[in-house]
């Protein structure tokens, strides 16, 4: 496992204040939502990813967590692994329970952390819940899922961002292709994709019930996303993603190179993948709901510094600021 | 195979007049679109269809055309059947070209029958196409098509809408669960849902951009659609049907009961589905574009009627009063 923190060239910022911090003056590998990302005839300047994928290296990595080394391989390769699974029926039950229990408490009726449809008031996301909820605390410390992390991440990691979905049926609407780390780049900070992300699934996965597509090895590229960044982004593009996101050649081009894999499976499966992989879900008009825990793990090395593109960082509840290693357990 | 026609307790209306014909009046067996249809308890009353799916019987309905007695029962039961390959790759390329060559033709470029996206004025669907093509014309006479939709119908049959679909990827918003014999029914006046679709792929099917689902074994229930006819219907119907879908409930109650199938597969297979089952499709925002041909045949024995919801009939390109059968190539 690298321990290449000393060496890091980034700094982490401090939380960032009310108003406007500079944008990020250390060197910038991924450019985005720039007239300078597209060349004259228009094409968007595509960047071959300088980056690792899995920072853990061979045995050692292998050894250290529950993926085997194939696993890291094809996570490296494809950019995501799946783990059917990953919880136990019991343990999907005892999760839907607590997301139940979530959506009923009286203590988020206020909370800015929850997310609801804007017609019915219906809960559609909690963010932040590693805070709120200990069941969900537990998960991110769990050595199936931190140990995960820490072997594709090869360092102590934090959670970036954490939130548990419910979509119900006919509802769902989908979302346009993107790479998170675009977002989490321009609108956050972080310097380069040492980021995973795990979305476990608490309900079955069908085809065409918006499960979710991912172009297995477009994570080595980094697309620079249209537009530019109006402030308070957030607050639109939790609901529909309009600035950030790739063009209709850009997304052709990949589709052409490396073809739609999509996540499906029972209540249970683990879904990993990679900060950088271009995805997107359709919408939902069968009558199966579809809720998710997403965690998202970030590499303390890969601490965030100030936005790349955007006026101020997002709040912390979306993205966070502090990077205190989640420990593991019993560790050795 | 019956030959019953001599039999049939309804009469065909000549085709309608400009402005309003009365509401039909010979005994209707499907309900809909009604309060008549809801019980006190807000319950929509669904019926029984008391009448066959395949009409042609036993050996002699299998030997008379392209479908196995098996693939006939198959049909009877899930009320769909899939034919891979249905047309041959050579055959595919043919279509495609037949495609792209009428939504080019300077001839259409004002045709009533032709059917553009509001945005970009692009060509979304060709209604009528076996009159405007010799090669879709063709292709309803063709044993392979023409064999299995009298084997299903047990009868003469002619073509109540015929079309080719282009949806580009990206674009495809895909539609919402109904039954076709609903409004074939409330708006057209066909009496029984003795009419049979069928759906050729021009492109890939994949389970992610947009292919249809059904619902095996709803077509057995009638299921009343919400809502009156408003005049004009077929005008925003087309786009996005609002008027004569079920509702949440049935269709909730509908998959828990049959579960959903996914039409997938290489171009050129063809699928068969009953008029009154239960179908949508989701949106597509993949690149991936997804066109079809599209041809309903109904029973000369199932000739219109008077609509039993609306004030007047659609549009002859969009539901075809005139019930000429299709001749047998080489007749025996």
């Amino acid at each position: 496992m690298r321990t290449d923190s000393q060496q890091h060239p980034y700094r982490a910022t401090p939380a960032a204040p009310t108003g406007r911090v500079p944008r990020s003056r250390i060197a910038d590998r991924y450019p985005t939502r720039s007239s300078a990302c597209v060349e004259p005839g228009g094409r968007v300047r595509w960047i071959d990813r300088p980056h690792s994928v899995v920072w853990s290296e061979g045995r050692d990595g292998a050894a250290d967590g529950p993926l085997s080394a194939g696993e890291l391989r094809g996570h490296e390769e494809k950019g995501y692994t799946v783990v059917p699974g990953l919880l136990s029926p019991a343990e999907v039950q005892q999760y839907w329970s607590e997301l139940e229990r979530l959506t009923g408490d009286p203590a988020l009726v206020e909370d800015h952390r929850v997310v609801r449809e804007p017609g019915s008031g219906a809960i559609r996301s909690i963010f932040e819940v590693h805070r709120i909820s200990g069941m969900i605390s537990g998960l991110a410390r769990d050595p199936r899922v931190l140990g995960a992390a820490r072997q594709i991440l090869g360092s102590d990691v934090y959670i970036h961002q954490s939130r548990i979905n419910y979509m119900p049926g006919f509802e769902g609407n989908g979302f346009y292709w993107h790479s998170d780390f675009e977002t989490w780049h321009a609108e956050d900070g972080l310097p380069t994709p040492r980021a995973v992300s795990l979305s476990i699934a608490l309900t079955d996965n069908y085809p065409f019930n918006g499960g979710l597509m991912v172009m297995p090895g477009s994570h080595r590229h980094f697309v620079p996303g249209q537009g530019e960044t109006p402030s308070d982004n957030h607050r639109r593009s939790l609901v529909m993603q309009n600035v950030g996101v790739p063009g209709h050649d850009d997304v052709t081009e990949l589709a052409a190179e490396y073809g739609i894999d999509q996540f499906t499976g029972a209540a249970g499966a683990g879904l990993w993948f990679d900060s950088n992989i271009m995805h997107g879900s359709g919408n939902n008009i069968t009558p199966y709901p579809r809720s998710n825990i997403f965690l998202v793990f970030n590499s303390v090395d890969n601490a965030p510094v100030d936005p790349f593109e955007a006026e101020a960082p997002r709040p912390a509840h979306i993205a966070a600021r502090d990077t205190t290693p989640i420990p593991r357990r019993g560790a050795r």
